[in-house]
């Protein structure tokens, strides 16, 4: 039945936008980080729509110093195999209280807690054979000693065809602790492009965030995630990633067009093609406190202008408190960001070796938002036919400069600096 | 710079409609049947928007009798080796007239007058050395002898890169002749698929048709073309085949759903993705009289709106004067083709193993309409979700029955025949 | 230089023969069932070349009991993560005598001892971050947790280049610790396959092998080694498998023929392309007492002709003190054994849908081997000209029958069973 | 049966052994510079084996005049679409005497003559419908309009599977005027490695040669023939490359190794793999008359050595009579061309970054051939060890320099220049 894509669409209506700790921290976010972000968002970028505060992977390590993973480090987690955070990075999780304490306190700043997993079980629950919580199958039993991952030593994946009751009952495990905890957000990891191979195991997950009793996104990491499975991905998750990471590299983000392109008709409530974070403001904080941003400010705004077109999801990846004026204002363009609710069926218009314009229509008729790009490395004029776009009205506001725009009959004519984005908004 | 893709911008700014005489005669067409159907055409079809009358392969092949070709039959051309119509098959052209009286009289119908060639030149021409008019080359010079067509055997490439002036010389002199025969519409054939071999040529085609002093929609065939060469297509064509040759089997007509989604942001302006003929009414006359379309009549509905959500061009492809009431009906719906000129940005929604559904908003904001199909063996009732398309508008009306569907709060829904499709136009 | 390819030349100079557990016992073979074997090989089949008597995967597994793997299943190892053979299966071992007295047994019969490893060391030795023997390195430092074998659980793979003296360290501990138990051959299992990936490590256990004090014989295992590495395997290893596990079924070893027309050429003393255990007489005990080879007697003639033409190594499979009259004899035709021993250069002289025909000159030129075999399911009369092989002698012995065979001017001709061998010797 | 591969067993039981005009005339040879070779081959080089005089490429083409092809040239042929040689390139054929008197003259001088054809028709014997002799069918219907060779513009294959019967008339028809003529050698060319396209083509032709009533040697073109075809070669043609076309640069010399490791088992009477013609003495007179190889005089002693021992046939390509001293000697080494005669089983020993050593046994079993190449840069010494050839005679004779050799318990050690060798011959 066409109707209901997701038993839960109360959520994801519109693309998720929110802060993730990996871009600034990597693997060794502490608790004090998290809560200095989601106060910082709290006072300056809820009212924009930023709500989701994430805390990325390897919560569960005491070790984590970097972005890099340490083999065979030892895990924190309790008997059944289940991780928690460790006690001396997230200080207020001591007890066995997991994630319950800094949830109440994100919570309570009127914004939603996330976190990120890893597909499967640890492999030291598999190899100490703990038992799973209200099932009848040990770890040995449910871990696939041949399934892991190639980038993350922590994890076997699950026995989803041999033993499907048993990675069902641990899966089940693992969200009733997340919805207890009062998580509304998690970013299952190692999963996203790993069709065929991990098919069953999107659908275990799917089924289990479906009956854990709480409203939580599910986000799949990372891509590229297979275009021609656009559909089994809309069924079974909020939103999934479109690239491998995506950091701080005009290479990157000029070759996320492409992606932009193919993946654009499948953006819809509830489901969303995730273009990554956005490495802005203080990064890297793990490896030196003075990294920011390598992105122009052009490409920080053709980045959002492209996300925002693409009705991409938002998750923000500085260190928020260091956000300079720029960095705020960037991520605070109420007329970008409205893209993203009041617009659909945006789609790429064409491309040359120089401009690519993007087309979003406004869901109610009133406006047509059109986005052109100038991927050259030099400051040049891009001109704009209403024909081409097969647009009625006359006039544009340019939403990054504010600035009204009149069209003559050849159309629209804009200087555009190199790498840099116009946003126009004709309306009726 | 992104205003103009081509020079004409005058023509094709909808997507074009109109007939072509492979479906129903093959090669072995004749003058009679061409005016025939464009008597019906003008008669019953051209307020709908019907216009081109199109003459498809081999009219300068005086035994031609059916879809099959002929090897190193001889070929009527003119001492420029430029192809001229079989005077034995086309009367009005005895003389050296070419198709000069037929396309008069098309146009004294108020209809405008394609034709059908090859790539290349003829081979004899190659062989004979002929010289090329208003050129410095011989047909010996610019033919490439391993240039050749593996489904055709008539014609030689040409060498667009190694005598490219020549090449050049060969495509104007044949543009310019049928800008005097008064031809509106060229099908180039042996060429939409075959990139990167024939990109140069395309271009050079392309050259010729904006110099020849005449508007002419240019039309490549077969496909399928492939989609990442969506930019260049769109810069030198009006429109260009997605698939291979489409007939009247169910299975190519699903398959048509997943190149209309891949293709279906590529729609505009002067730029048209094309499905191919429809094979509806009286095909493969030159085999059968009796012999008419095998697509049931829900299917023809499904093709008719898929090829209209999509925006592809509309070529008939039976043998109308002998279509019976049911066929005239399908193609002069006014409503379902009015989707073609009014709407934009249209794409897939989504599909499951029975239904596809698809969104096309209306440029003025006024309308949206959706498409569900039932692909399923089974009628069936359909449900569609009103949120899930970001529908705002409560009511609408079901374009092939022409009754009101009421949604509510779960949606629209509708039974719909096996192989069938309703179109619903939301207004707001 | 091209002298020397190994250190150790004195082994190997002919293809080893000898015995493995594999075939009859899987995982499962105890003590009792290796001393059984060695006493009736000593026997009945010493004097025939037969000498390496080896013990097969998971000695170390106290409760292996079949063909198939536990995962994460407990292993005996020492402190410095080195297995141990299980004493409920080899009480002789009892005490971390590990394989010395089971060897000292074998050698007191005039035969040699050999086992069975997997490349890298056991996972729960780096997940219990053992010490690793003379070496400043750490289990947990040296395992690679993303390097696993996809079809057995036990081990991790070795980190050979980013840790590589740690790798070294670790191979070093345990072949010192095999030359200590006074083993004479190790398979290497999950290796042979594995290029790229596993080249250094081959390199690695080579080195391993010829700094251990001992004389062993490497054995690399699964194939199919990869062809184009042949040069490294000839300069690393003494016998490399050219197939995945080999078989009682006629399609295995039709299939052989073609891998040993390409792997002959690369035959010679110290480095042999094995064709695998041979799986003759009572086999798979583990699961059934009453089981024996499936193989025709044809067929296992046709096996024996074609595994001493090629001069593939010679491990015979099956339970031996079950040994019937033909199967002992099959293993003690003098004659087609010596064909190992007394040729070299052999190749396949050509192939029909019907027959195979191969060469093999003797090495000082007295006299040639010719085996014909019979692929088809008939029993047919084989012609062979001596033109065609340029062989010069007139007059042959059939080996498997002792029969003479006189050649008239149109060469041999021969009845030969369906799926059986002729084998004629030429003398000068 | 395996008895006989080919009907007419009588010719190349050994690697044929002559000389080819292509890569001293291309496709310009004229019928005095063939005489001039025939002339001095019949002095210089007959007694040491050297028979086949063969014109290469377009003898029927009257304008040729380099390694070019021009399209579309007009081509000599008879009534019945089969080429004749130019008259005024051959001058002995006028009057459709064809290459009879040529043929003749050759024969006079106790030599053989060969000629190259390319598959197929002329393409202008098909546009011009031509009758096949002693057929029913007409070029038209033989031709097939799209099987054509890239590389050359005049012909067309033939329909041999849709009109065999026609095609093999076609071929029957050339084959049997070349009988007349007197032709011994055919090299057919478009076709070696044309398989699966050209496979029933071959055995067409195959068949024609048995036919036509003249023992013919049949030499298929160019290469590299698929490797997985050896039996299928080895039934239907004399010789076919293992390469496309052969020049003097290491690179390609370098490279002839590996093909040479994969051929050499399906060297033997009556089917020979061919390393192509030998690029020696005076090359391309077509461009300069001063051209003459460019390999160095090692490279060239490399090349005889190693076609020598993988028994390749040996086409001379160079002008004869402008051999130098060098070249002659080369050519005309006795105990080197032996090996062609003598051994058989020859294969490829080993090889590292820096040496390659192949062995031949002699038939007779009186002596064992060794190749050792060094195909680094500098010169060095090679030590060669006795064991690992298995070699049992001690002292060998070196057939380039002709002098003894004793080996030591080391084995035995030369110096060998840079892209050189040396060939060991060790008698019994």
């Amino acid at each position: 039945m066409i109707l209901t894509q997701k038993e839960n669409t109360m959520i994801a209506q519109t693309p998720p936008m929110g802060w993730n700790s990996w871009d600034c921290f990597g693997a060794a976010v502490n608790e004090k980080q998290v809560r200095e972000n989601a106060d910082y968002i709290a006072k300056h970028m809820k009212e924009y729509g930023w709500e989701y505060i994430v805390v990325d992977i390897q919560w569960y390590q005491p070790k984590a110093d970097s972005h890099e993973y340490e083999p065979f480090s030892d895990v924190v987690m309790d008997k059944y195999g289940r991780l928690l955070p460790a006690p001396n990075r997230f200080p207020s999780s001591e007890g066995n209280k997991g994630f319950k304490p800094l949830a109440k306190y994100v919570h309570s700043l009127g914004l939603k807690f996330g976190i990120h997993i890893m597909r499967g079980m640890p492999r030291m629950a598999a190899h100490n054979n703990l038992k799973i919580k209200d099932s009848k199958f040990t770890a040995r039993q449910v871990a696939d000693p041949n399934s892991i991952c190639f980038w993350n030593p922590d994890m076997y994946g699950l026995k989803c065809t041999s033993c499907e009751q048993g990675a069902r009952d641990y899966y089940n495990s693992i969200f009733k602790l997340y919805a207890e905890w009062g998580v509304d957000f998690v970013k299952v990891d190692d999963i996203a492009r790993e069709y065929p191979r991990c098919e069953k195991e999107i659908e275990i997950i799917h089924d289990a965030v479906s009956a854990c009793g709480r409203d939580i996104v599910l986000s799949l990491s990372p891509g590229p995630a297979p275009l021609e499975r656009a559909e089994h991905l809309k069924k079974n998750a909020n939103m999934w990633r479109i690239t491998d990471d995506f950091w701080d590299k005009w290479e990157l983000l000029l070759n996320m067009f492409e992606r932009a392109e193919k993946w654009c008709t499948h953006s819809g409530p509830g489901h969303w093609p995730d273009a990554d974070m956005l490495p802005v403001g203080a990064l890297r904080q793990d490896y030196n406190k003075d990294d920011r941003t390598r992105f122009t400010e052009d490409e920080q705004m053709t980045m959002m202008s492209l996300w925002c077109m693409m009705r991409s999801p938002l998750i923000a990846g500085g260190h928020m408190p260091k956000n300079d004026e720029f960095t705020l204002k960037l991520l605070t363009n109420k007329e970008i960001l409205d893209i993203e609710k009041v617009t659909y069926s945006a789609h790429q218009l064409h491309r040359t070796s120089d401009e690519i314009a993007w087309i979003a229509p406004a869901k109610d008729g009133s406006a047509v938002y059109i986005a052109l790009f100038n991927i050259s490395d030099k400051k040049k004029k891009i001109t704009f036919s209403l024909d081409e776009a097969e647009i009625v009205a006359k006039d544009a506001v340019e939403l990054w400069s504010k600035k009204k725009v009149k069209a003559s009959d050849g159309g629209v004519s804009l200087q555009v600096n190199a790498h840099g984005a116009a946003v126009l908004k004709f309306c009726r």
